[in-house]
């Protein structure tokens, strides 16, 4: 009656990470993670993705579907799971112990925990109770699904996304400072998403005082296609403010939702304003002591949308893991408002040299999407 | 026997301007042309291409192999031609009547003649022959080979595509002007054939002083899969220099090929020196009056390389037919050089908005082709 083979090993884990990713914009500071289970006759009888924190697990929605096909059935079932489940008591029972209650045959598992305290105690507990294990079906597209988690378990940081909008001349604004309008409605929709699936938008007080954004995810211009929950979970704002110049007069200071002022002093709470102090560096918030700050508020994801002095301050830093820029089809001229500030280099190999990751339409505008290249000449 | 269908006149004329492009490098002033003779059974009996101006036409070289198959099988054979046949005496004899003289039974033609006091002449002599004749047949994609003869003739002036090796932040140059490789080699080489495929390069004082370019094809770099000719055919240089600065130490002033110096003074010839006087604007050369000069030079295409000052002003200007960025994954930051110097922009509506016709990976790079968008809002 088995009819598996590799091939299918790779089928299901395709669908378990299309699972994953209805975790997108909620399940942080957990990772996202998907799970089917497969019976021995290559049908799917339970499938189930995490949603939240303190919610159950990907395994658990899946397997109490699939308990419903009776302990028999499961025996001879395999269960894909896009990450090692958990082995521990955190706010839900560990899912390796789930699936062992559960009476599972087997368990193919994607990739093992980032977490170097943990990994390998999921599959080893498995292969304790007698449970066929196998891992790294399609470690690397289960990783993409969580490069933040996976940063913060190995480094104790977030994955930082900086994201400009730019004319060709790699400009953002006018000599006088208006920048409405630069890219389309695709990009803007583009970068709603990207708020929602990260756990905070990192600002300057510069951008603050200029523009006032709100920094939020508006659900109508993001046009979800798949939302777990009834509302949208807010990214937490983010402002660097060496300077201590951000007043409450900002929409992002009197909308209620949370937005955290980082300053080189400390400073209490209040209501509206709440504090991160950050150890200086040059009199101003050091971008390094600020990502392992909010590495500690588990912060797994980060998108930037600051001005030329913050973007620049944290490529020349080495602080960025992705750097997006929508590139409209316009110039602006010489006049205009560079992109990013860095320091004045006297040879091309000083510059930040970059790798492209993606490169795509987006309406009118493309999408560019480059890692930057870790250069010692620089340090 | 006739085995022809329309899928085959599209067949045949794919093939009559694959053999068109072989004269990519060398035909100007006259266009590229390309021409197929088959036979009644759909099989090919002779194949040409115009080479040079002076020599044969294309049409000429489809015959003269054609021919040996006998006037018998001319008649019952069509002729696939990219562009209508000339019916006038000019350095060589018309083709039309050559077609006439064979016997050809019919001619099919991408697209008719440009020159509006030409145009229809030639299938109106073969009409009159009792040729059939198509016309249309793959016309866009026949046109496409020759942008600047087709402007040319429509206008008066040439086809002018502004080349920029720019940094992702839209930079060519670091604050103290280093700029040599900042995009790659593979860039590099196409720019060697747009190069080859112009009739003239322009460029600013600025860059000559700067840095002393060639200008010139350089045929190892260009890695030529067809060249019709054994010597490379180089593009004459033209250096707009309203101030007369640029002095006769300067590589393209002493290597011994042609260049031209727009200036808006008269000036008498000498061996190294050609002089182009054109009309002043505000004191330097009007680039419209530029234009129109090197149309009466027969420039079909110009190939600009040169700095932010004349890039800019050819595009404020809107005398830029297509804008070609090899854009390099890397920033040089705000003090960089900025691409193109345009005038201080009030509103993003006055900013210089573009139209995106290619987007291709050239090695490390990106290659981004633009077609400035015609705004009247900006005259």
């Amino acid at each position: 009656m088995q009819h598996k083979s590799i091939k299918s090993d790779y089928y299901w884990m395709a669908k378990a990470i299309q699972l994953a990713k209805k975790g997108l914009y909620t399940t942080s500071p957990n990772p996202r993670v998907g799970c089917v289970i497969v019976n021995g006759n290559n049908q799917c009888i339970g499938e189930g993705f995490h949603i939240q924190a303190g919610t159950p697990h990907a395994e658990v929605h899946a397997l109490k579907q699939a308990s419903k096909a009776g302990r028999n059935t499961l025996s001879n079932a395999t269960a894909y799971v896009t990450l090692e489940p958990c082995s521990h008591y955190g706010r839900t029972p560990p899912c390796a112990e789930a699936l062992i209650k559960a009476n599972i045959g087997k368990v193919v598992i994607a990739m093992t925990d980032p977490n170097p305290n943990v990994s390998g105690n999921g599959i080893r507990k498995l292969q304790e109770a007698g449970i066929e294990v196998v891992s790294g079906i399609m470690a690397a597209e289960a990783a993409a699904i969580n490069p933040g988690f996976i940063k913060r378990m190995l480094t104790g940081k977030p994955f930082v996304r900086v994201k400009l909008g730019i004319s060709l001349d790699g400009k953002i604004a006018l000599e006088n400072g208006v920048s409405q309008w630069i890219t389309g409605p695709e990009a803007r929709r583009d970068v709603q998403r990207y708020r929602a699936s990260s756990c905070c938008v990192l600002t300057g007080s510069g951008t603050v005082i200029a523009d006032d954004p709100s920094l939020l995810v508006r659900a109508n211009e993001a046009q979800f296609s798949h939302y777990p929950l009834e509302r949208i979970r807010q990214p937490t704002r983010v402002v660097v403010d060496s300077k201590e110049v951000v007043n409450s007069d900002y929409q992002c200071l009197k909308d209620g939702n949370t937005t955290l002022i980082a300053t080189i002093n400390p400073h209490p709470d209040t209501a509206a304003r709440h504090y991160l102090t950050i150890t200086p560096k040059q009199g101003r918030v050091d971008l390094e002591a600020l990502m392992q700050s909010l590495g500690d508020k588990q912060y797994n994801e980060v998108w930037v949308e600051a001005g030329p002095g913050l973007a620049g301050a944290l490529l020349d830093a080495g602080l960025v893991d992705e750097f997006i820029c929508y590139q409209a089809p316009m110039l602006l001229g010489n006049k205009g408002m560079s992109m990013v500030n860095l320091p004045s280099y006297t040879s091309i190999e000083q510059s930040i040299s970059l790798t492209l990751i993606e490169n795509r339409q987006v309406g009118n505008d493309i999408k560019l999407v480059y890692r930057p290249d870790t250069d010692s000449s620089r340090d």
